[in-house]
């Protein structure tokens, strides 16, 4: 074995905790932090695929419906775009004042997850971290919330806070389970609070696969041509991401533009036209 | 039998030729053309639930795809809408001048159909007429190009002119049949034609239906409060359509203004301010 | 004479109150209620030129504000659609349950100018109604508060009202006055209240207005084509409607499809494919 | 002098250069790369300066209109989206395989220049590079296209190129300029090729170099307070850009949430939860 790729977040994260111990016995490239494979299959491949894990499980209209996205890194932020794309209207819950402000920027609103609770009419979770959906929000949420994860695991939601609020619950449908707290209101858990989009859904769309998979390919290739790699984990090299992205363009029939010689040389001496 | 009320288009249509030659016998209210119908159910309805059945049948991505449009109606409408929402870039054809110039007036492309045959990725016909989408134009289109219906039974794709052109097909998933060409193309076929909504999704969400379900009721109580109705087709009484919009923002815990005295005096008596 | 035409709304309101008194002594053609007018001209020269009215008059950044749009008429719902694609955060307030209805599923929250005016940033009123932003309003804004009128003389905002809550006022810059409140507050008014797309901006574009004006032309030339015409205010004839939309696409350089003989029939004679 | 802060690409790239021929005498903070200055400044701020720019040189209609932008990084990326909010139809142009999938993916046209030219009624160059537009795409413009650049300088659209093919020039409005080419068509030029945000409008909204003058300030601070700074180019220290977007937020009177405890130690520990 002359080194291996590593396709996710969680994947790379424990290689990198075994290089650190200097466990690792070979070379790993980090497929997941190129470019081609988390702009895309994140943010495209997440947003669209958990609204249709969420539309598959409940038939619910999105349209004037008020969304809640817990998180707005790459993967939630794919999901508030889609969920305003079908006409609802979204509210971000962030704990980094940077996500926050881009949201706000971004013409959504963000505010703590205590307020959102009580006005949100579906809740989407997608921030890698536990019990995001707790007791003290569900104690708030409207009678008929829907409430789902796309993020990580099933430990957003704090299944075991929804289960001693609930006096009920029965199974309505596949991936919809409806729980009746001792208050009388019905709040509705898809995929046991499993990834929405997997479980409800068919996850990522090949046109988006296709891209980590061509990373997942040419670095291997990248490792069999390279003379000897020591055993750490390593970036996709930067011209392998460039090139999957021209790849993907040509296979879309897409064109771009190229530098002119005059161009290409005023880029790399910026003293031209700044005199 | 006092009287009835039709939900669909083409019912009011068959119930207006009855009237025409004489054969209705009691009265219709066409609840079909009521305002908290057409305008939420034919375009937020339709809209997603398209989307829905076309992500279903072939779980494609939208996102960076050409998608058509066949038709600028309120479904039509609500299909682009949304397609755009999920991040394709759509184009539009129409045979209204007016239609047209409002789907580019809302960023779209507009152009006849033997031209975006060649660019598009997804088809959707939502017109009402037959064979929208025929041999002149399967003739142009891109290998792997989807086809699908959204509005009117199976003949707004021709049928006829696929299965002429092809040499053999084959189902590949629920809802989805590739086509091979003579030439080697392959298109794919979505639910045979037949509304992609119904076919290969499930209809539209409860959320929509519950406005056209409350004119229908109401238009029911006032068919039984009402003396005597002549054997004719009725528009939906103003004040039913108003109230069902007036029921429907109440359910959804939404307030809105009332007109002061003064303001209500001043929009009936025009003269005020202008002098 | 033999007829005029008549552009604005108000002018049509008053010629039809002529018209019912006796007085109207020639025929008018309303070219105000024209599709190829109202659909275009109100809705996206409206929409932009207020956009481009407050920017003049402020210089402010629209991503991220809460922007009020009184009203979800046609003009209204330019300016709302307008601000949103700014990156605004818009809530509409409105009196008519069924716009209402359509702003939220449109996605923007909706409620009484009563809870919006503690939160906005920036409201736009474009009602054609008097008094919509008034005292108990104005005691409830923000410090830094934005307010101008896009609909209808300068009645709209009540003037009066803000002016005895003020204490003191000055003008920061061409048609952007700072009002002081007593308790400290600071409003901003645009253009005295006037409509700001004329009084801050320079109204309409031309690629909106030449629509209208051909309607004008094309209904003055209708009259004098007309036998006679009795005394009355007339609907801009279809066929003048549509053909203006014919021309503008045509002079846009954008083609449109043509029903084939077949299709022509089809929707003409509802009986086929229905069996 | 113990130091300085720099707001400017321009600036920045001057003073590494000095960094590395050993001439810069003091420690420089790259202000310019901060988050809170480059995403929302580029993005936020040049997007909309720069739409108002071309509607106050040019007050035309952006509804309907094929928008080209050239280049898709942060400014033009903030352009694009904005022409997009005002319902034109935008293309984007760029040499970088990896932008030009993002900008397919986010719904817009990507093509060659060379292509985009014959179909762009507006023209906006931000590459930061010279001769973006040319004579070979001058050449092939439509009749009464618009150019203008919010990009650089007044190099990225060729002036000779344009005098060359002209036969005669005039100005229309102030910053608007009329060329008529020697085959008949006219092109306009916003601006003389300057920025046209800062020519033609009032650049960025306070509300963003808001930002960019906080981080100005606490950089200032945060030199005076360190013991020794080598004569080198700093980045903005990640504590104060994340607490420039914490003060934006609160100075908007906008709250986030904070992790709890436990999700704080959840974050730092991976173990959890994955076995």
């Amino acid at each position: 074995v002359k080194g291996g790729t590593e396709e996710t977040t969680t994947g790379v994260v424990r290689l990198r905790a075994m290089e650190k111990t200097g466990s690792l016995k070979y070379a790993i490239i980090a497929v997941n932090d190129a470019y081609t494979k988390y702009l895309f299959d994140n943010r495209y491949g997440t947003g669209q695929s958990t609204i249709d894990g969420i539309v598959r499980a409940t038939n619910t209209l999105l349209a004037g419906r008020t969304f809640v996205v817990c998180g707005y890194g790459w993967c939630s932020r794919g999901i508030a775009m889609r969920a305003q794309g079908l006409g609802a209207n979204v509210i971000v819950t962030e704990v980094q004042p940077l996500r926050g402000l881009e949201a706000v920027m971004n013409g959504l609103r963000v505010m703590p997850m205590s307020e959102a609770a009580a006005i949100g009419d579906i809740f989407v979770t997608a921030t890698g971290d536990i019990n995001v959906v707790r007791k003290e929000h569900m104690q708030k949420m409207k009678d008929g919330a829907i409430i789902a994860n796309s993020g990580h695991f099933n430990v957003e939601i704090s299944l075991k806070d929804l289960e001693e609020l609930s006096k009920s619950k029965r199974a309505l449908r596949p991936n919809l389970e409806e729980f009746t707290l001792r208050d009388g209101r019905r709040l509705y858990l898809l995929a046991e609070g499993r990834l929405v989009n997997l479980a409800a859904a068919e996850g990522h769309p090949s046109e988006v696969m296709d891209m980590s998979f061509a990373n997942q390919a040419l670095c291997a290739e990248h490792i069999t041509k390279t003379e000897k790699m020591a055993p750490k984990v390593y970036s996709v090299p930067c011209g392998i991401d460039e090139s999957v992205a021209d790849l993907k363009l040509k296979a879309m029939g897409i064109k771009i533009d190229k530098l002119t010689p005059e161009q290409e040389k005023y880029l790399s001496t910026w003293e031209m036209g700044t005199t």
